[in-house]
């Protein structure tokens, strides 16, 4: 299987299903589309386009060459592929929660990730003060992601969203990341969450991997001129 | 099982779930909470607050009262409870591409549903020309759209995007609500797919309930002070 990504560093999307796949041992070749713009003209969105018509990472392309798109849909194809990994809960009601959530995650959060774009090597946590301060939209998404987290993680008891690691866990590692960069204040439940969750095998090697890069993209950089 | 909905007329998301259900012969109760507005203090946000936690229609009650929200959350619930209805295509690849589908909708084309909010019983031609010509990224969502539909009919060979119908075309309604109400051009077999669409015994009792409505949520209507 071919895993088509963007940047470690910027590309929150193409985070989870590299995380997922790496934590539950599922292997896969990797081929990075490194971002220069995401203008149509730029190498980044002519080099997707040769792959995927949706002209976005991630995508991933199965050895018999079908092609799926969109994370949800790669992680809904990895669960039925390989259903000895548990992608999934494995009760029904627990598996529904978390397909809520991940939903949930999967459209929704807009003031969050565009006040604090993913950006594993940055530390800002004077925008995040500032930023979750004015903006009280900001400030609801993070409430409701901590709402989401303690109540899930307390229904299950841990030590993951829904007991064991699950696509739900691997949804909410770019949150995880933001929390850090923008240094986000959680409760205690929710921060010990977060440490969990970002000392996991799957987001370390993806961590250690982002910081090898060298890449400043200025979309994805609204608070930086460079490194 | 009991189904929580928006007004018929507006709620795009709540559209999915009902008409799906309605098309395929599932039973449920509907709950419609209208909609005010959709500031905090609005009856809306109270009432939806004390069913789900996310705070949004669409949110689903089975009988045992296990609540599922979020439509693709609820759709993939269905999916497994109901396995005889067929709501995903039967094909590995086929179900693959209809999920990438809906997970592309699920979180995209913004700019398409921020310029035309979904409204069925309004016929606003002159805004869907103006927008089109005056966005380009709202032109481009559209082609996306066609060419996505395109390619899943000639894959397929129809009547709908994966054969029977599926979870796929029920989340395309609102866009074919959309291509009604603001006049937006198409090519002739993407006309013809949403005239199918808009044909199904699902969607007609879904606009035939919005038609008797008389709320006008201003939230709603960017383009007019009253129907
Ligand atoms: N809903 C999509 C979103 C993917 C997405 O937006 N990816 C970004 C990189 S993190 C991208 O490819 N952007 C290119 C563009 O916006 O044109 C998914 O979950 O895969
Ligand atoms: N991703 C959600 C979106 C649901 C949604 O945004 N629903 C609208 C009505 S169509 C809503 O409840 N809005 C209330 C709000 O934005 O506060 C889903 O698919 O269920």
């Amino acid at each position: 299987m071919k895993l088509y990504i963007g940047n470690k560093n910027y590309s929150s999307w193409s985070m989870r299903p590299w995380v997922l796949m790496r934590e539950k041992g599922i292997a896969f070749d990797e081929v990075m589309l490194r971002f220069d713009s995401f203008s149509a003209d730029s190498q980044f969105k002519q080099a997707i386009a040769a792959v995927s018509p949706a002209g976005r990472v991630p995508a991933l392309v199965d050895d018999d060459g079908l092609l799926v798109w969109d994370t949800l849909a790669i992680a809904e194809y990895l669960a039925e592929r390989f259903p000895e990994k548990a992608l999934w809960p494995t009760g029904r009601a627990a598996r529904a929660r978390a397909r809520s959530v991940c939903a949930e995650m999967h459209s929704g959060f807009g003031a969050l990730r565009g006040a604090f774009p993913m950006n594993i090597e940055a530390r800002l946590p004077e925008v995040g003060a500032r930023l979750l301060a004015e903006k009280p939209a900001v400030a609801a998404d993070l409430a409701r992601i901590t709402a989401l987290w303690t109540e899930a993680l307390a229904a299950s008891g841990g030590p993951f969203l829904f007991g064991d690691y699950s696509i739900a866990d691997a949804y909410f590692a770019p949150v995880a990341s933001r929390i850090r960069t923008y240094a986000l204040p959680l409760p205690a439940e929710a921060a010990a969450y977060v440490q969990r969750l970002w000392a996991t095998a799957g987001v370390q090697a993806w961590e250690a991997e982002a910081l090898t890069e060298a890449d400043f993209v200025p979309e994805d950089e609204p608070y930086r001129t460079q490194r």
